[in-house]
């Protein structure tokens, strides 16, 4: 049997152009070597009937109700904003910084109005930003930094701040006021009955095939298909002929406890003491109502699967290799978080892979 | 036993202001004299297995962030953004008005750009806008008003446009560009399992007792409590001491098809064929695959339970007079659609409910 299109990943950037292809009338063969669909935002429930994220802690937000909407028709939502504490000589400070966070590490009582007077005083002004550490100084000056930056960005790229560029640090606020939700996006919300049942839906269609634990670059001339949609690493595409593309990679440690809550918010991060970078709860991001709770420890890790693209000027100029190469073919696409070498939340995600298929689909 | 508060009416102003005082602390005892909670937001199974609203089609929308907050702690949610047509003399017209309708009355092709400028010949200027008519006059000129709104005003209110206040007409916007969706609101979703089973998790606490088919006015004494919240008429409460206030009532014709869909969208209006004001199909509405379809006809009658508050400045003058007693009482409070006389959505009542119970704590 010939398919119209092969794609290569059966994570947000695979399963969404496959639906889309499909529901234009073609045959679509979705492969994944892994032994699940989802990607890395799979979920599914463990021994203890708890359900976690096994690749790390996925919350879903976005800005864009296109975006949203296009979800919705797979799944319904439960309301749910994510918060994060950092937790330094056991005490607790709400993350991102806000009147709060400040208040307590500097052990004052300032109101919303002094917080934004207060900062001007720690500032480190700079005329070009340049690096994440530029970012951080400008914005809090030199405790807050060190407090929460610093050591957190060596753990979780073994770089020091001055090494990673700008736009890392710069996804994160500082607020004056006293909202301490993670993220501030208009949608917030967590797909009712979890990940990998949405993506159940988004690719049940009469005109998708999914073939598990099969990968394609071991078997390149294995199936028969005019187009190929690639949502892997792009330099494991081309054997990475220009040299590997380097990723942040990360160990999960996941540990059951026999009590209904481990810690009061969905995230406690460890910006400097432990080995791990945060612990995060599941029950709190999903909802699930059950006895017993499930945590995740996070350690860094430079080699393992490829989770983060390391975004600097090296191995963007290594990237745009790889780039040229891919646009000259003619039937091979490149789409997803591995492929484009972007640090893409799941929205971006589904945008770029409609994107995508929208200009296929124009030609 | 003693109440700390009896709260007259398990509609959403009343659910709510007995949760949060419940969550304060306080014995409360919830009434109402239908047997069942939910107010008109009430849903149910019909004979046929169908959801329906037995008091007509509620769709939650709203703008606020807080109000939706709120009550995502009753509920999961479906994404559904209402939809709209007008049908006259077989044709179907998008409602509100946008490029489309404006293009299919007038039998033109009018690009985005060009609608504004054609809509400016068609308008009839007002320097001073009072009623409805003026309203929809100034916007869209006459074709357009006969076509859309002089009828369905008469069928709606029996009155016409020019005998409506402004504020009705203005809520319906009018489009020049493509957007057929009926409302604009930022949150536009559906309670995953219904409204009933968001009010039942609303009243399910320790403090909050619910007496069903009773009515508080008939039995004023049969309850021991210190504070009153009455969500019901206000003009009932006071025994009509000033005359009634006009409310607009309606009848719902109720049917069952056993076919899968009825009409192309959630609702169909009539504005001027047949006697009934609208058609509204529940599975648009509600998400639920079910085999058949129920359906429901609105007719509007002056007599009956209270609907909708009617506005004009006689009544307005009216309702103050009863707002002005209300203000002397001193642990008596009035919330509520028709407690305030105000045409308030679902969103808006809850946000009204919600001030309600902070003004009452913080004394
Ligand atoms: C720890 C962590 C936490 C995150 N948290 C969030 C969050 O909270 N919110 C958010 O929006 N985003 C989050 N993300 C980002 C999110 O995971 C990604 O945006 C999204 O999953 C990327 O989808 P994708 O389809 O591009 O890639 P992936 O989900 O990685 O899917 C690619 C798939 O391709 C398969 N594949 C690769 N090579 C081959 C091959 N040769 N043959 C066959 N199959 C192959 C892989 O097995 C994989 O299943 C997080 C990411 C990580 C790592
Ligand atoms: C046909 C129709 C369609 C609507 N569609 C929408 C929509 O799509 N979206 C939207 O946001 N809003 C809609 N609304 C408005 C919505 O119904 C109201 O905003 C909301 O239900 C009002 O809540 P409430 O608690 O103020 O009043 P109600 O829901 O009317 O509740 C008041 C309760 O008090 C009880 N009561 C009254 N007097 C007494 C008494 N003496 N003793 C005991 N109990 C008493 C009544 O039985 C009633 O249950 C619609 C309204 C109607 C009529």
């Amino acid at each position: 049997m010939k398919y119209d299109f092969l794609i290569v990943g059966a994570g947000y950037a695979g399963a969404v152009a496959a639906r889309e292809l499909a529901d234009a009338g073609h045959k679509v063969l979705v492969v994944d070597k892994r032994n699940h669909i989802g990607g890395n935002a799979f979920d599914t429930l463990d021994e203890n009937g708890v359900l976690i994220h096994p690749y790390g802690p996925h919350i879903f937000h976005t800005n864009s109700r296109k975006i949203f909407e296009y979800l919705s028709r797979f799944t319904e939502w439960r309301f749910y904003e994510h918060r994060v504490l950092a937790k330094e000589k056991d005490a607790y400070y709400p993350i991102p910084i806000n009147r709060i966070t400040i208040n307590k590490v500097f052990n004052l009582n300032l109101s919303e109005e002094e917080v934004e007077g207060f900062l001007d005083t720690k500032r480190v002004k700079k005329t070009e930003i340049k690096t994440s550490e530029d970012v951080v100084l400008n914005s809090v000056g030199h405790e807050l930094c060190e407090m929460f930056f610093r050591g957190y960005t060596r753990k979780q790229w073994d770089l020091d701040l001055s090494e990673l560029a700008a736009g890392v640090a710069a996804r994160i606020p500082t607020r004056t006021n006293d909202d301490d939700r993670y993220f501030s996006d208009t949608f917030q919300m967590m797909p009712s009955h979890g990940y990998t049942a949405m993506f159940e839906r988004i690719l049940d269609s009469k005109n998708i095939e999914v073939r598990l634990s099969f990968d394609y670059l071991l078997n390149r001339k294995e199936i028969n298909f005019d187009k190929l949609i690639f949502t892997g690493p792009i330099d494991a595409y081309y054997e990475n002929c220009f040299g590997k593309l380097p990723y942040r990679s990360l160990r999960f440690e996941h540990e059951h406890f026999a009590v209904d809550q481990f810690q009061s918010v969905g995230t406690v991060n460890y910006p400097n003491e432990q080995d791990f970078t945060r612990i995060t709860e599941f029950k709190h991001i999903t909802g699930q109502v059950v006895s017993g709770t499930s945590i995740v420890k996070e350690y860094s890790q430079s080699s393992g699967d490829p989770y983060y693209p390391v975004p600097n000027p090296i191995n963007e100029s290594l990237y745009q290799k790889y780039l040229a190469k891919a646009e000259l073919e003619k039937n091979v696409y490149f789409v997803g978080r591995l492929a484009q070498y972007r640090y893409y939340n799941m929205d971006q995600v589904v945008g770029s892979s409609l994107a995508l298929v929208n200009k296929i689909l124009d030609k």
